[in-house]
């Protein structure tokens, strides 16, 4: 095959793979936002099929004829050829290692366990969703070992979500924050200078909530011709191109500001996709590069600029204008104690920046538990209520603030957790070297996001897939330093509580 | 190839060609309701892979080789699979006769002028859209004459809409109406007996009449496990399969009942495709067998049934109880009235029963003009205009509320409104020999349309598309009989209008 040869039929190789991948994420986001419940069975036959499909153009003769063209012409090539040369090989050398029948059967096995787990959710039952969780487990590990035979599996599956991760990282990392956070929460709980009450505990009608949510997408700057907001149980962002992101959000009626933190958190992620580079859109390098990059992205908006007093300050007049009745005489102050409010909670995802890895920890084990085989699924109801006495010391009255809160497993997704705790420590780091360039929270209180956004997308955004996420990261904020994230929270908290 | 093996291969088959049109159906919704703008581009790629993996599917060797086995055992096979064979090698010899790559470039330039369309009908632009649409008229037409040279290309669209359909038949069908309609609508024009004023022109708030089509859609017995409503510029129905059926509408402020007779025109369609047999379902032969057929029971719950005496007296206590301030002191008889309200007017989703034909007349002509040549796209507002002054006496004031007002053009439809009129007509002989076997209206009187919804579910719906539409109405109706559909309008608006 000519280097000619090789180009064009990359170019038609990523042509059919974005489609697959486009046309199974919007039967997805579809499932999970307007469909109604008995699709999901036929949902999995084509998902199924998509799947099937995908796995043939990854694992086809002629595709691996052409990468290896590709890589004999690889001093000739862009870096950005190059680069996608690297990634497919490495795509189809671990996928061609799974049996096809198992990698279609545990796409369809993905589809109904989440539609399982979100009927399992809404009423309270686990029992239900048990053996459909335990096959997840089990064939992901199976996988897992299919593509890494000599692998700690759980090793594999973390490298999944963040390329080079591994259990010797995550526990040294784990280590550093709980011997930061304990004693640090301890001290917070101890403290006189409790936020005074809870400011929240009104109704805030959901037709404004959803105003609301357009107000904040603004201040991000997400452009509305290409991103738009749906509403699910458990909110997620999902892109099909830097054309078309979409973020969802739940209301609480009682709490704007669950909505609101939901809505940055996603918008943190929409931005890093919207932001990939035009040469890239659409190619296989036109994504976000892990999920512990992205969740750096998410939770660097969600908690250090939107948990930020100079935030607060942006946001305060909207809130009391449009919520007169329920906010009168609330100040940037008391908003900004209100949201930084430390306690330990039963929700991951309501949870204050400072127990909030606490939360991670306790599905770190869990997952790697289960894949030792020391606990099965039907154990992970006790197990979790065990742990959560251990880490945040608080019982867990149901499983629907327990074990089933969160879609991930349901959807396969397993060694993903220790993204969202690695990537809220990548986040102090980038606040440091920001920093270095320009007063952040100074911009942040003129209400000016587009200096943060514009750092963020000129070291992050724009490279897509470009670099590895180790050495993305390293180009940008030197060696990960988990301390400085310690550090971050012991100023901010130290403040609030007067420590 | 063995009988075994052709029809093993023929589920392998039936599985893709589901899952390839799923995923491009739920594309093509989602694109409708709530994807961003900017999506559109993105969408047309992926349409146009999906669509060339379809062709290729269709016309592969190896298909064609299971359907020479399956012909070969004919008389060995079931009548489903038998009637399978049949479509198969009809869909596979026309489909081949259209080259690849133009049959992708149509379904791309599909997905691009509808999104243009959207656009042009919010702005009132016509001009933006008239290349596309010039290019729709000419591709489409440019593809009849591939596969069916000899013939007239507007007979070949007409018959991808109704099988078997043609102008002359056309013709025939619409001078009758016309003869019928046109002296009648004279007749109640000038009638002393008009209906007394305009009952809608207050403010009926979008929630609550969100809540009315639930309570619509509950009447109408549509399963709410297996279908969904959703918002829409121009309300439509579309399947995936038996299990998930999307019906939209589109709410207007001062009107409760023009999204009302939305809900209830594509509730019918919903019903149909909701009640396929079983042993049909997500197989080649599990949707409705063609849009005249179709229309047909859309046309018959929105008119006959939906705009009846009977059905008023049912909705009318909703009405009174959730529109209190706007419809206080209203009746049955005044709602009856009220929505058998008859005058030429420009939007053909709202016009009456009795004018309804007209507006498909217009359409008619001016496709056909457009196919033979007499006419350029750049013609049709002209044209349009021209046309409602010569079919219904008005003066159009503005493309929005003329030409662009509806969707089918934009997405490729040309030659499907005739279907609206001969399902229109359709419905009138249903009713005649509905009520040989129960009293229709005394049934819906009464609140239950199960009656009416058991004799079509046995009669049509069931058959998905095991017969083709004239071998269908004739084994339900016997001959087709315009007159009778002239008789029912005569009959119903006699005696509204006192003629």
């Amino acid at each position: 095959m000519t280097k000619e040869q090789a180009l064009k039929k990359l170019e038609e190789y990523e042509r059919v793979s974005f489609a697959l991948g486009h046309a199974s994420g919007v039967l997805s986001y579809d499932g999970n936002t307007v469909a109604p419940k008995q699709s999901a069975k036929v949902r999995a036959v084509t998902q199924g099929e998509l799947s099937r499909m995908s796995y043939e153009l990854t694992t086809a003769p002629e595709t691996e004829e052409m990468i290896l063209a590709l890589k004999e012409y690889k001093n000739e090539l862009d870096p950005v050829t190059a680069r996608k040369a690297d990634e497919l090989y490495r795509d189809f050398d671990r996928t061609r290692r799974i049996p096809k029948d198992l990698f279609v059967e545990y796409q369809m096995l993905c589809v109904e366990s989440d539609a399982v787990w979100h009927e399992a959710k809404l009423k309270d039952d686990f029992a239900s969703f048990e053996p459909y969780l335990q096959k997840i487990f089990d064939t992901s590990k199976k996988i897992a070992l299919c593509v890494e035979p000599g692998k700690d599996p759980y090793n594999t599956q973390l490298d999944m979500f963040e390329r080079g991760l591994t259990t010797d990282t995550c526990d040294k990392f784990f280590a550093t924050l709980k011997a930061g956070i304990v004693p640090l929460l301890q001290k917070v709980i101890a403290s006189p200078y409790q936020v005074d009450e809870p400011l929240f505990k009104n109704t805030f009608p959901i037709p404004v909530q959803r105003e609301f949510s357009t107000f904040i997408m603004g201040v991000m700057g997400l452009d509305p011709e290409r991103s738009v907001i749906g509403e699910t149980e458990h909110p997620f962002t999902t892109d099909f191109s830097k054309y078309d992101v979409r973020i969802t959000t739940h209301y609480h009626e009682d709490d704007p500001l669950s909505s609101m933190y939901s809505v940055i958190h996603e918008g943190g992620h929409a931005l890093y996709e919207l932001n990939t580079g035009d040469e890239l859109a659409m190619s296989i390098l036109g994504s976000g590069v892990s999920m512990g990059i992205h969740e750096s992205q998410s939770r660097f908006f969600e908690n250090i600029i939107g948990r930020s007093r100079e935030f607060c300050g942006v946001i305060l007049p909207w809130l009391t204008e449009h919520f007169k009745d329920q906010l009168s005489g609330l100040t940037r102050e008391r908003l900004y104690r209100a949201v930084n409010a430390s306690r330990p909670s039963l929700i991951r995802t309501e949870a204050d920046e400072l127990t909030y890895c606490l939360h991670i920890m306790v599905r770190y084990e869990l997952e790697r538990m289960m894949f030792s085989g020391a606990v099965n699924a039907r154990d992970l109801p006790g197990e979790w209520k065990r742990l959560y006495k251990e880490y945040l010391g608080i019982d867990v009255p149901s499983d629907r603030q327990g074990v089933l809160q969160d879609s991930h497993w349901s959807f396969g997704a397993i060694g993903y957790f220790p993204s969202y705790a690695i990537g809220s420590a990548y986040g102090a780091q980038y606040l440091e070297e920001m920093n270095k360039s320009f007063d952040v929270f100074g911009s942040v209180a003129a209400g000016d996001l587009s200096k943060v956004s514009g750092w963020l997308r000129e070291h992050i955004w724009k490279h897509g897939s470009m670099y590895d996420p180790s050495d993305l990261f390293k180009r940008v904020c030197g060696a990960f330093r988990p301390e400085v994230y310690v550090e971050y929270l012991n100023k901010k908290f130290g403040e609030i509580y007067r420590l």
